[in-house]
């Protein structure tokens, strides 16, 4: 059994986390924690959680952690690098849900998310958790980033062209949709039920913290730069991804089916649909998985097109977030990758 | 006061075009053809016009058709073209809301509708009834095909770009979410409540049938032939499209908002926002407008970008449907173009 | 033109009634005011009334309120009491909103409200106003309480049977279920999308604020004590109350369904439907109407029963709030009492 | 391993029950046919099932389901009968989800259901599923006739009041709110998304057919006739059931909250919240569980009241349907009735 820690579990990921684990073989949960809920059970916070979740939050204490064999930071971003360090000296894995670990680069990180990062020299470290780019190194690290939602999706559907250099990757576009869990558990205006429910609308088209971080792992890809126009929209769900991706193919290429069949064969969490398919969110709703297709849809009147169309679908709490970090977990400590994320999507 | 028939209102641009009727100062509905619900009040299939429409829907009767100043085409699509002629004839003006003269080639009709048009002629005499490009041929008009929903906010967002000749016209791509009431009232699988909600899919990547009437479109501003990507996806609300266009600049453009702004400075029904904003759908609920919003995002780590993106929302039901055919018949009748239309959004 | 001021007009009753007063052929809005959004123009705040309010919010200045023929109150509960007196003694109307004017008794108030009561002898002199009640002390009031969504729904359909002492008072039950919009614009954790989508829950099944005002309105009517359990729930809606009332018959009753149809024969806003109906919450969405309908099912094996059962929906935020606010100053100054408040509702 | 036959799972229950047995651990899916789906794989119907069902629906064949353990019937009402002699006389258990074998007397089941019933003299012998009742004469079932939703959740409410005579059972009132997914996958036009999105209405209140089948199960445990008032209403999710529950108390009692606790202490499905608590249907997602409340409000001024009040939730396609079904399987088969619905709501 693998002696599990997570810190600051009152938020979605969160509560997907527990959920998750309550269901996997091998995971034996010891401590959660959070400073404003200590004290409280976890099922009387989620009531979805009773008879399943036995603990009580408790106040952070590094000792308890130190524990653990492996730690989950849901904490806000800007939390985790403040206690990184300590952990994982104390041998502790530490995979970091939030924000802190995901760019490389410090300057970019405090681009972006305002302040500098308390500890650059982890950031060197750690390993970007997506187990479809990084499988190998993610079973040796110490410190895992788990990437955001958006970055699952739209890297795994953009990874088989850029990987052939097939498109013209200076011209991406990712026109990403939303569920509002996406949002997180935070009381404000714009995520009211009143304000979100039967409506729709971009939001930072201007600029949004997850595109430098696509740019960064599609760039890995592609071994050179990347121009992604990237627009992230609110959809009246709660929870669910669709990113509809468009590339301009550079090259011929034969059979973009087998392509992505072929790159995602042995991948026990992506799904490549037959071709034709139109994957809908609710198929992958509390499942780790990402469903794939791609299209090559006429563009003019000859009949003919060079854009490629892919549409890629994951739930955000899932495969976007608490799913992919049990996966990670799974690497990490040599289980059976699949482990506790067997679930099938939730549909109706 | 204007004489109103409507051809087969059972639907919901039927009861939408008569929830805007009803309000409207100068209309005088004389008579409404349902072949499956005639006798039945129309307020007994719509409760919700319980004391504002008296009149019960009837067997067709070119008859009292005939004595319409005009009449509305509500019907499915291939239907409007078995009886314009017969209308056109008698001196009544013909709005069709549905697609029937709405592609000038009577080839591509049947392409993409499958059966012969049933009267060619026509379709050279009708106008597209879209006001802002085509008001003047509107007013003049005996037959007006009143353009689709999606073509409606796609075309009023491309429109400013392709008339200044300033993006790359071979590479559109227009990715549009649209509310389920966009399929109709037809009771099918895939828009029952528990298949659409709180999920997201695109549909029709390989082609829909509003493709070539966006491309028809554009290509009669740009004069050129047009290369366009259209991807559209269902979104779980009831009314709204919300469209994100891309397309990549080609010559140096210095101030894109007042090019939309100027564009459309004296249209009564297109509102260009504010530079930053994100339209929301929900802002044009039950109302006859397009909000739209231009940006040009960096797509680079320069932070520079050369892909123009336009965000445009409207009522699928309103100015994508029901409150265009008024405004249509406004023009047609030299009214005030917004008379019966000034409703405000519905929000929240 | 009646010169109309609003206080705090931010929330959702705030933007309906901006909505409603836009299309009132009498209303001539001078100020809004609202100390957190000073200077700030409506329209940025709420984007779909771009076109319809060119008002900004502004200080809360005395002055330009009392130089107003009627005020209308939308601030939370509690703020009203503290300018009421001064409104008033100048001669301004005041139509209060919030809950401040609604029970008579000060110590009760106190008792749901928590704070004493400001100015208890206003809550004397103030009227109720449910015009289906209330109408002539409507006409010369000086202050009116606006009734709560929920004693809306309620009242209308218990009145007809308590007034004719047909049922046992001392067990009414009235099981509602409100859209969340209720709930107001405050940022709230229960109120988020992903908390009340896709689900339903009653809330406050101990006591919830309108159990007293509905209890004094229909002891008002009834002349005696009442006894009513009263269970609000909230469900996946923005708006809407659909209220199920239950009330066991005491004696012989021929003819119920025409029992309300006289009863509300000749009220503009209340439409009593055909027997065997079952109104939608929808067929209100927007509309200052409460439709009803009412039943007598069989509740055993010899198919008969003494259960009244009264199906009641309202549009929470219009015949809840601002349109029977504005119904309440049509009223007072002697307009038709449908001026401004004559749209259908919105379907689908 | 259990070998297991389902006749016709094509609609919600059928998905349910594949998602459920995918992830049982006793469970071998052998046969499962469709006739208007045969030859077709159950995963391209259900996309959520890809992975987990490789199975293809096939032609209805008495052979291949005689060889199975149990079989799962999973048609529309009235088809169930007609193959349930053969099935059990060849020594298969019968689990039928439908109401073929829910009301014991013929007659009442044809009044209901409007054909009369094919074999009356299995319909003495059928045991109604309901583990909480019957579960020592499920274990020697032959033929299970599996509750139905709303049954499910206003039998387990009242349940308790009922076996200790406490209430007043002439005019109980069950207030039942649901889910859309409990009106199955026929394509109709009153579960459209459009129609029934953001809005909410009772139905069949006049009669439904649940409301025999609940007074039948509330009579058995009564012992007496009992009157009960049942109004179902249509809320706007996908699935879950919330019945509120109201009974007048005709004898003294001290300490509900305790009642309900022992009622239930043994019970693996039934979960008592604390106190106070207010159940969320979402709470109860993908589970088979339900949660209960029970409270005493105040219906007066004096602050007491007579009228108690259970809120009962379930996700009714599960603890509904499916998931009850396979409960009703365990039980027969000796089998930790746990098994295979260990999984905790999804929330949010």
């Amino acid at each position: 059994m693998i002696k599990i820690g997570i810190i600051g579990g009152t938020g979605y990921t969160g509560v997907e986390l527990l959920r998750l684990l309550a269901a996997h073989p091998q995971a034996d949960l010891r401590v959660i924690t959070s400073r404003g809920e200590a004290g409280k059970q976890v099922a009387e916070l989620f009531p979805n959680l009773r008879g399943h979740v036995r603990l009580a939050f408790s106040e952070p204490d590094p000792k308890a952690l130190a524990g653990c064999d492996v730690v989950f930071s849901a904490t806000p971003n800007g939390v985790a690098m403040t206690h990184a360090r300590e952990l994982v000296n104390s041998g502790v894995k530490l995979i970091d849900l939030a924000a802190d670990f995901r760019l490389r680069d410090p300057a970019t990180w405090e681009q972006w998310y305002g302040v500098p990062h308390a500890c650059p020299e982890l950031l060197a470290e750690a390993v970007y958790g997506l187990p479809e780019v990084n499988r190998e190194k993610i079973r040796k690290a110490r410190l895992i980033a788990n990437p955001g939602c958006y970055p699952t999706a739209v890297q795994l559907g953009f990874l088989p062209l850029l990987a052939r250099d097939l498109v013209d990757a200076q011209h991406l576009v990712a026109d990403a949709k939303s569920g509002v869990s996406g949002a997180g558990k935070k009381a404000e205006v714009h995520t009211l039920f009143s304000e979100a429910a039967d409506s729709m609308k971009a939001y930072a088209v201007a600029g949004h913290r997850h595109w430098p971080e696509i740019r960064q792992g599609l760039e890995a890809a592609y071994r050179k730069p990347v121009g992604l126009t990237f627009v992230p929209h609110l959809a009246p769900m709660i929870r669910g991804i669709h990113a509809t991706l468009y590339a301009r193919l550079t090259r011929p290429v034969e059979d973009l089916q087998a392509l992505f069949e072929q790159h995602y064969a042995k991948e026990p969490f992506v799904d490549v649909m037959p071709a034709g398919s139109h994957p809908e969110t609710r198929s992958v709703r509390a499942a780790n998985v990402c469903r794939l297709a791609v299209h090559r849809p006429p563009n003019n009147s000859n009949g003919s097109g060079d854009t490629v169309v892919v549409l890629a679908v994951i739930d955000n709490l899932v495969k976007g977030a608490a799913g992919q970090a049990i996966q990670n977990m799974n690497i990490l400590f040599g289980l059976d990758e699949r482990a506790g994320l067997r679930q099938a999507g939730v549909l109706p």
